[in-house]
């Protein structure tokens, strides 16, 4: 009884080539949605579970790529993706790779060229997501590279989450990607180091959270269009607080270190007020202090 | 034709010290719920618009502390306010004094000190708003001191936005306020960070603001009640994504400096998780690192 036979190796099949954690999530969202989906990882133990709920196992990763059009990558790193490409060889050739490995846009860059050549159409993929979040539309998956490939396999991408497409140049999901988590590191510090600060008094973390940090943060959120808009036209001019009465004093810092609390986390924002404002642009408001972050070296 | 002759001075009056744009905006507020309002400003000129909205002005300043028995100051510094003290003298007492001044916990603590001494009810404030929000629900003021001030009073400044009272300590309000600032500038932080990142590339700030990066964050935000959670039990086993996991490569940090991009603002967090991890906390989530903000110094 051999399940491959009633694929439809057009329209309905996805191979799902590293089967992590994400990827058994990948897989467990295309099952549900009713795509035949052939799957391979190095160890074969990890596919047991998928078979059971009706994912077809092959032991032979270039039988996996060549029973689908569309082939899913999501393994450890680049290294892993191109000793899978050593073996596979011209048997993805006129398929679609959708790589939802984590790396960097140059990475992504430079395997867009190694496939390209072999006339597969290339889609880079960035998961904003935990595994146990697949299939829910709060995944948000960043797509960028082919944009025949996005639209032919849109409706099976649906199935993991929310796709975004970026545009054409392959490299934009993963640049975007390590954006949106370098955002949300910036809030992550920012929570930290309240909550130090507050229990430096024996407030409780959990009531401070819920109660006033959340609900401030989100007040404190809608102003990040507005200074979206400045960056993108360079003018930062404010009748509000300006940067040089944001950085006059570091009252932040001062308290933190009465109460025992490094100042790590806090010193690298005012020190780019003050210097924004040393160099001449007290003025400005807060935005402005992003034209420091822009370095010479690119 | 003398307005204070019609002033309640029990319930219905109140004495704003300090007409800046936040003292300005506090008159209106309270102007505007009917309350009658004396106010008083180092320099008179700052009187006139409020005058004609209906506030009575003397250039007396302990005229203007005699009149109600709720007299709220807010002014530059709290040097500003001893020095108003020193003039002021024991005609403040048996009075309640709500100091929405900024300042720290401990300036908050050593002016509840003065001011008791004369039966004065103490309270502190925290605002944290601009001056235009003022009388919106959105402005949260953080309150600490004096319970019996806060209930007393709690019609008058329910008038200025939504009261939230914090404990009898005087210097929660500061702290707290505080706190919430360091929470924000961690995100604005992560925000310019993001913005950095994908304008190398030529992204639309605006475009990745709202499409992209305040549904990321409105998500992860939604992580941190659990995180405080941890931080409160110290507890912080994970099944997901330990510290190990989440520090061992630093693609943030590679791919910004590969974009001519500052990492001055992404180091200190991956350092703090690095630091943790070479601890011998690996397997700990996140917000195990706080233990390492946590200085000896206090």
């Amino acid at each position: 009884m051999n399940k491959m036979s009633q694929v439809n190796t057009k329209n309905t099949g996805v191979s799902v080539i590293g089967l992590g954690q994400m990827g058994s999530a990948l897989v467990k969202a295309f099952l549900t949605k009713g795509y035949s989906t052939t799957v391979w990882n190095r160890s074969p133990e990890k596919a047991k579970d998928l078979v059971a709920q009706g994912a077809v196992y092959t032991p032979d990763v270039e039988e996996a790529v060549a029973t689908n059009s569309l082939v899913v990558i999501c393994v450890l790193d680049y290294q892993a993706v191109h000793e899978i490409l050593d073996t596979v060889g011209s048997t993805l050739s006129n398929r679609t790779l959708v790589n939802l490995t984590n790396g960097t846009p140059e990475q992504a860059r430079l395997l867009k060229e190694r496939v390209t050549q072999l006339g597969v159409e290339y889609l880079d993929g960035g998961i904003m997501a935990v595994p146990s979040l697949i299939t829910r539309s709060e995944a948000v998956l960043l797509y960028s590279g082919s944009q025949k490939a996005f639209e032919m396999h849109r409706q099976a991408l649906d199935s993991l989450g929310t796709s975004k497409y970026l545009g054409t140049d392959s490299g934009l999901a993963a640049l975007n990607d390590l954006a949106l988590l370098s955002g949300m590191y910036g809030m992550f510090g920012g929570f930290i180091h309240s909550v130090a600060l507050v229990r430096s008094e024996k407030v409780n973390a959990t009531e401070f959270t819920s109660e006033l940090l959340i609900p401030w943060l989100h007040a404190m959120m809608t102003t990040l269009p507005k200074m979206a808009q400045m960056i993108d036209s360079g003018d930062y001019k404010t009748k509000d607080a300006n940067l040089e009465m944001q950085a006059s004093l570091d009252t932040i810092g001062d308290v933190s270190r009465a109460q025992g609390i490094s100042t790590e986390l806090t010193d690298p924002i005012f020190s780019l007020m003050q210097r924004r404002v040393a160099d001449g642009h007290g003025d400005d408001d807060f935005p402005s202090v992003i034209e420091l972050l822009r370095q010479s070296t690119n």
